[in-house]
């Protein structure tokens, strides 16, 4: 599915610009006023008014006492319905566990939505080293551990639309190199793991593995993250392999 | 809040129908044809068709190849933004998985909406006694460990609503006298914490205790659910207040 989930304008009049205003919402900005909601969803602050009174009512978002509105419990519930969020990572969350208690750093369940990560469950190891991502936040499918898993198993026409596009650099470590992000995803397909060494920041590593839904599709990635220099990554890909499997195996078998 | 979040009629025509198409879906239900959905939310099914196209343009929908609806990552990315839900469940899920490593038993987390728990976080214990819950899900306020706290420090016409009320019978344990119960929400203040035995099951057991936001406020319950006739309640006790203490002061505490 390439559809990025953005506000795309192919909504229609009726639903669209309710929508829209949700779009709002985001991880930078979890709670709005009215005339932010308004503005940034570029409808009247009167026609704004209405309709979150409407969502307001059927639970979509919620006012609190300082007259911000932020997202309501009625679409977390009903998001937790979505199978390729919440359902996936019911099903990895114990797999996950043993990974994170096993060793003891973080853990990272991934899936690929257009040319974008998101990301579906993330446990922090105690002590671990601090990682940037959070449950639902995007990343860009280069650079991180899954992404690059979920980017060499994609289809040719986003690997093309990613590679040939503005890759961000976001240490000297980056690989944005068409040839040899190329490379590194031959090598991810090949080996069954990826390796991504400082290239988020110096200090940490990540190495990723996929996960298989049924006909060897490639569905998700889990990945550790690590502090650069501790431990070899290449003592960390046999308990990564091995837990992707595992939930691959739970994945493919009839529930 | 005593909101439902069900279908209420006090959303407007514009929105409100395509609302309605999205309550259609629940853990029982997450899986839809469009003409249940039209059936199920009293829509024609020619405005149904499009609406639903709307919604899927939008991502709240993705319909597969079998020709289904489904709840769409786009709603269970906005849901992660959801403060009382993500938001609760991300600060506190190192201290619950404190709590299952520590216990080995089944751990959950459970805020109150109108006059149901819904729970936000389950870790399921190695080995323990299953449970019939799942994240999203919810639950009455009587009978489990979670929903009697969570009813212990409910306003006034939440409990007379619920006491009053037919109070479901779930085993030959579950306590329905409404001076009984009265007198079990009474303990739960005094104690800090609630014992539900084989309330919901004759083979389970669950303690809980709360879990406060600033002002004193209860705004969500910790419990351990763990098989009946194993460890004393009593020693499980001080484990489950002393993580809702945590987490309490976690919550307090300024970011």
């Amino acid at each position: 599915m390439a559809r990025r989930g953005r506000p795309t304008g192919s909504t229609g009049p009726v639903v669209g610009r309710a929508l829209r205003l949700l779009d709002a919402f985001s991880a930078q900005r979890p709670e709005l006023s009215l005339s932010e909601i308004a503005r940034r969803a570029e409808v009247p602050v009167a026609t704004a008014h209405r309709l979150m009174h409407e969502l307001c009512g059927w639970g979509a978002v919620e006012r609190g006492e300082d007259g911000l509105y932020r997202i309501g419990l009625r679409l977390w519930e009903l998001g937790s319905l979505a199978p390729r969020g919440q359902g996936l990572r019911e099903l990895a969350l114990p797999f996950l566990e043993d990974l994170s208690q096993i060793s003891r750093e973080n853990v990272q369940l991934a899936i690929r939505e257009g040319s974008e990560v998101i990301f579906i469950e993330r446990i922090a190891g105690s002590g671990a080293v601090p990682v940037l991502t959070r449950v639902g936040g995007r990343f860009a499918l280069t650079a991180t551990g899954v992404g690059l898993v979920l980017l060499a198993h994609a289809p040719a026409d986003v690997q093309d639309e990613v590679i040939n596009g503005s890759i961000e650099r976001y240490t000297s470590h980056t690989v944005t190199d068409p040839a040899e992000l190329r490379r590194m995803l031959a090598d991810v397909r090949t080996n069954g793991f990826s390796i991504s060494d400082g290239q988020i920041s110096l200090d940490t590593l990540s190495v990723g593995a996929p996960i298989y839904g049924g006909h060897e599709q490639v569905v998700a990635a889990v990945s550790l993250v690590v502090r650069n220099g501790g431990t070899s990554p290449h003592a960390l890909v046999p308990l990564v392999r091995t837990s992707a499997r595992a939930i691959s195996r739970a994945l493919s078998s009839p529930a």
